[in-house]
């Protein structure tokens, strides 16, 4: 910790703020410099809040030098953590954040098991080994559609078992991690509960990988202190997720912020997901987006897919006809192997479509 | 709904388009501008959404006419809806939105008895009516104090009895809303749970009012849209309350939107509260900013004091040492009186001040 | 300076920094702290380039201490900058920054000699002695009225004539500022052109005071940074104004950032104008927000009038008609009384208005 | 354009917008929703000013159909516009904008000749086409380097001649622009100029093309609005920029917006070029940024490289030292190749690399 103390702070001033951070149990180091006077505080300083200091009469500022998150941090754990997946009867085995590039597909919301089957059946055709769907749904206006649940939850199992895909849906309270850990096989956080502290004390307590999306006002810091909630409860299985924050720019629903993706691979061992359909709002570049992320080093790419997006009752407008999305694969597979990468579990596809 | 077609949108792609409208119940417009045609959706278009046409061929975008939000807007509410706090034996009436400003103050965090008995006394001497303080912290970091809990609510509970002020503080999750109800006179949704939806939801099932705040990187809008959901679900007691918005400033924690104080008075009925404490992150600000909170029109302020800011466990470096309090009211009063307005309850602090 | 290693740094790699420092003349006091290393740089740090270290092995990043601007700064300067007008036959004294609040109104553009007059009636009536009005237009069209350059400059002389009123104008390129500079009393640098340093240095060259408007998307340090462009050309009558910043809001044009107001008056001897106008871009709340601005500190407003603003060639939707402007005069006037300020020059229409 | 009428509107104010319509020339459309009225307008919309109606009396807001822009836009000019570089003598043909890829890349500043023949000879070897560097340079602190001006690009041109690299050098003012255009065969206009008018009407009036950066504040509209000034001006050959914008993220010094980059190639046939040096603010992210640019579809890259970045006058800790840069180039071409695309020129590295 750094303590800046303001031009012209007094002896007395200087003096009070040394003295509080011994009686704090650390270590103060005084630098005289020609403008101003640095305390540079060392020992145990994870207990000592900033604050402390800040509002002392002569202090201008203080700074942190630690980074704040421990068990996300790639300092503490310098090896890339992949995560396997809960075997599955008649599933082959998956894993997340090696050398290839997992994708998750599906609709915004799980509508009809009709609908559900449709998509589950082209996403598996085009290469994706994960289905997504939400069951219970984060809607903004009370008036919208706010999901299937529990039956949503039954069909997207039911489609598991048909197509042999793993299923990752939403989870949005904590009462409800229970029920949806025991449907899915990776729990979803969504951007707008990405600080729902409750729900991530509930998902750190069960033994099922989770996928925590970057708030879409948070930052890259933030994510990972979220990330750092699910570690410290003992759930060690957390992939987090990009999807786009927000800015000043129109033509787009969010700012995809492609930069994040290798800034967290350096400073985190999770794996690092991209969700370019809602962090661009249009089908129209998502394939774009796609590509970019994988270019960027993602870990994976969870993309929204409908038969009829003109019917979704949710996000229709950034979601992938199967047809588009089968083209996605084509392009992104391209991409993976100029960066000596493959697709999870697509060797077939691969053959099918040369 | 307004229908925008690309430039050279055919005549089969446009014709599409018309009979998806005719189809669901509602009555297109055509109109053949130079450049592009456009089509007006009239008619029961709730319940369509517009990515039914964004993704069809042709249509370049598509614009909503008609406000979400419903029960929020002064459209269907002209007159300015005052909340009355539920009646406690020994305290006097308190009107919230009326012709007076109403403060709340009090401590980020209820630490222990004796700091929030000594901050009660000086919040009310200073001229407050309402002390908040929090039981329930969210807290970036699963390391930093997550608060008293049920002990903070006992706390707070006696300091209304001691001192005659009702009681503001957090809920975080839906299972804690009947219990923080049965304590606390304003249920507090802070800022990181404004689309916390299955927490908006426990809260509209209660009579109690609720202080809803803006998420830091929430539209207007979307406030509005939250507050439809308390309000939805038959509480309709409910006070909007701006804290700071998020942008590239870094001197300041956040950007206070104080546009959105008369916007909101245009656009809702519901009492508008601010926040110049988290707004600005700052207590060296704050009394600035609470005089222009309500210069702007708000309707209260809820501020954050502490008796030793810099003992505090969080948020010291915002919070105000009471003193500087009583002088905010003060100063407070006469932008109050400027505006023929008064400050709630403290007729005699004025004597005394005088 | 404060340069921190990374956690894990060698020796080597430390003391290539320490050389570094010492190489460039400055001081290294090193601090190792439990997880990493810091070296406090003291000594004459100006002339050092932060990134001369960002770049070295081994460091992880670079903080400066002191403050990038001088003159500018409230350090160098403690007492208040008042920025008397160039004196002109027949015009009383107007000084900027001291215990008064200054009011600059008029229209967005010069449209018309009798355009102008009409509105420079109005807000001379109204209460305020500075007049303004854009002769060169920046506008985001090639095809947008883009002023009526001289002409426009010789309309305002004459209002200036006709009604006692000093002039404001803006100035768009560096071989305009002499003419500018002959015409108008006080020059405008527009918010895009914060960081047109060609103008800054030609501004700086001249005897004429300036108002400096911050960028939509620029800093509070920056702009101080573009001031001190100004003042270091040798132009010390330099006003810095805030109008509003970029953000994802979209129910105003910019969100107004009040916070910027007690903090540049901290930060910086100069007086601090608040334009509501640009920073909401709305006519119906710019009175509230020019009452929250003189509330939270300002030392002056410039506001937009326009006779007819249904038939203003720009910025109509921002434009406040005559009457409402006299209403907002009068507003201001107890805001800036409850602050024991008054209205630059207004005493006459004070008693009228009683 | 649409103009929608407040709830409640009376048929008095709904006949004044007719009427206003009417008067302008154009010819309204009335449409009566359930709630509201909406006035579309058709006919010679370009001459008439949005807030023409958004100041009248019951209209709520004014929306514009049209883009614009015209001869910047796509739909003026189906196909991709190919810029072909003037030709020099003993330099080869360079076209941007056609199936290959073209890398720009240099120092930020041309500090010295050794420093920028080190630099020209190291890019030449990794596979640039064209040597950047700057010679008046755009500094935020009036204290920092300034550029070598004249002798700079002086000493670009006897780059060009010995390493045979075409050479784009920023330009700050008008009066600038017929020297730089002498030496220079791009002119870059900066990020912090996107918006000073005066400079694109001077480029617009020369024969050389133009790369134009994307302010940090502006939207993808505004970009496209300032290149229609230079294009309206007869200067055809303009290049878009995507140098990141300003966000509330703090790790990276800007957030990179790649979605632009697929919306830009539709919206218009401009080329469009990404700068992730300044996207990203950080060398060690720019190699993994450049590949996401070019998945994404971007036509070039302008890339910043120094041979000691620790001892650069400016950006330092943005710039790649020249063998990590021979690195991005391989790297970006596997990418390239992926999308069926090359680097331009650079066939005898490709042979040399392989």
């Amino acid at each position: 910790m750094i303590i800046v103390m303001k031009q012209g702070a007094t002896a007395a001033e200087i003096g009070a703020v040394i003295a509080r951070v011994q009686e704090l149990g650390a270590t103060p180091h005084t630098i005289h410099g020609r403008e101003r006077t640095v305390i540079a505080v060392v020992g145990s300083t994870e207990r000592i809040i900033p604050d402390t200091f800040s509002t002392m009469p002569g202090v201008e500022r203080v700074a942190t030098i630690s980074q704040p998150f421990k068990l996300a941090s790639r300092e503490s754990h310098p090896e890339d953590t992949v995560i396997h997946l809960d075997p599955h009867p008649g599933l082959p085995e998956v894993a997340i954040g090696g050398r290839d590039i997992v994708i998750m597909a599906g609709p915004c919301s799980v509508e009809s098991r009709s609908q559900l089957l449709e998509t589950a059946h082209a996403v598996k055709e085009a290469g994706a080994v994960i289905l997504r769907g939400g069951a219970f749904k984060p809607r903004t206006s009370p008036y919208s559609f706010q999901g299937l649940g529990i039956k949503g939850l039954e069909i997207l199992a039911e489609a598991r078992e048909i197509y042999g895909l793993y299923i990752i849906t939403e989870v949005l309270t904590p009462d409800a991690v229970p029920v949806v850990a025991e449907y899915a096989d990776i729990l979803q956080i969504g951007a707008r509960n990405m600080q729902n502290f409750g729900l991530l004390h509930a998902v750190g307590r069960v033994q099922r990988p989770a996928l925590l999306k970057r708030g879409m006002m948070s930052t890259i810091q933030e994510l990972l202190m979220s990330a750092e909630y699910i570690l410290a409860g003992g759930n060690s299985r957390v992939m987090v997720c990009e999807r786009g924050i927000r800015t000043f720019e129109k033509l787009t629903r969010n700012t995809f912020d492609l930069n994040a993706i290798p800034i967290l691979k350096q400073l985190t061992h999770l794996p690092v997901i991209a969700d370019p359909s809602h962090a661009t709002g249009r089908w129209d570049i998502v394939p774009d987006m796609s590509r970019a992320a994988v270019a960027a080093g993602a870990d994976g790419l969870i993309v929204e897919v409908h038969p009829r997006p003109e019917e979704a009752l949710s996000d229709g407008a950034q979601s992938l006809k199967p047809e588009r999305f089968f083209d996605l694969v084509q392009q992104v597979r391209r991409i993976a192997e100029a960066m000596e990468r493959g697709i999870v579990g697509s060797t077939e596809v691969v053959e099918r479509a040369r």
